[in-house]
């Protein structure tokens, strides 16, 4: 990997068509439904980097997940119902517990919003079923993430 | 209103008693969740204030609703079926066409979530009935979120 | 138990307040809403009967819930955001290891909407965790939703 | 169209990607999402039939949707996250005012959920416009929906 991008990822590509029920009175896109969409993208892009969904993750490294620590987004125009948008997804750094994801939602050229989501690889509480706790991100999963030279 | 307190509006309190159907297979409430239940704190804080519905003000004044701009959400603890929530709501800025308002979400005095959202007061735009436009925050409605001295 | 009542259950009331967000681009709520609100309706339900929430009972019992097996529902009229309304539900029969419970949606004396519900309490297979399987309807459970005489 | 078949209608597929978000705390998808995506089948239907999305036939016909008067679900078996699925629907009944659609929901050839759903063409009642009103069905519609021979 090049020393200029140190920690370069993949993109992924995911496409949502958008139905009536996901708009609302005013016609358009109930806002939170970008967020569902993007938290969609963001396993997706993990899925395709060529790792398995959190299910069989659990089983096998105690992943359960990887819960939201913030998110930011931008909405830049309305879409609705009938239209088919796609949401671009890359990583933009890796911390040691957290890592930032960034979504780019077009429809077509157009940018509809914008967001950045903060999450962090979580597993269960070893003390406490009911709760869960964040774990350094795996190694394997980084790597599976890169983009290869 | 006093000079000290030139913009002071109102406080609202909105309860959710979180469902089965609100939680993931972590466990814990899916996120845009909690997207889903400032929108309708928003709403809430404005009919607190004795605002009618956009139903109803689309009539009277044109105005379809309050679109998001821009969300900013910090996730601090998780929260699971059979608990209720509060939200305390406000709103902090006041600009030509925009606002900002804010929203702690907390189970007793634990917060779980803080989260501000930048919105437009629109209006259909009569140009193009598909379409919605911002327009200047109407002054009634500026006075009735002030806090009366 | 009279002989004239043989499996006269209780009836709880769950209150929900309609949202911006619940109502589609027709400005009412959108349908899958309604069987949302009886899924939150039929667990309140065991709650006021006295019944721990599932993810006690799966740590006691091994019951991880009540997935449906049928549902009919007719919807009589609409609703909007900014109403308030009610679900009044009850158990209409148990079997060996189903039970039918009904939902009557009301805003005031209004009915909206009448939906009945086949369900099964579940346990996680044993022989794979990834799949839940039915089981006798727990006499402690049909006790407790057993209205007093 | 042929005597022994007078009212056959067509078929449409509708794919579905379930999410995690969909999936509830047992790991399986919440039911009133099966509701949610026969509802998004049911107006890809008429689109996959040629007619333009309610928002164009509002102008060109005052139709506003064709809300849901019953529905008649049954669960076969249960799904999960990161799983593919279809949903195979057509029109069974066409009479004066409403029409019934049929959807099968399937994951490869896995049967998971059967629904019937009874629905009406509305329009905006011309007394009141916070209210809509059954119409007959259009006969372009039926048209539209017929299988050509």
């Amino acid at each position: 990997m090049s020393e200029s991008h140190p920690h370069k990822t993949r993109t992924s590509v995911y496409e949502v068509a958008i139905n009536f029920g996901d708009c609302d009175p005013a016609g358009i896109v109930f806002f939170p439904n970008f967020s569902k969409w993007m938290d969609a993208a963001s396993l997706n892009y993990f899925v395709q980097c060529g790792i398995p969904v959190w299910r069989e993750l659990v089983k096998t490294h105690g992943i359960v997940g990887t819960p939201l620590l913030e998110i930011n987004t931008k909405f830049i125009k309305t879409a609705t119902y009938g239209e088919t948008i796609h949401i671009d997804t890359t990583i933009t750094e890796w911390r040691a517990k957290t890592f930032t994801q960034r979504h780019i939602v077009r429809r077509g050229e157009t940018v509809l919003c914008e967001g950045t989501e903060v999450r962090a690889f979580c597993m269960k509480d070893p003390d406490n079923a009911d709760r869960i706790r964040a774990m350094p991100v795996p190694e394997f999963i980084k790597a599976a993430c890169a983009l290869s030279e």
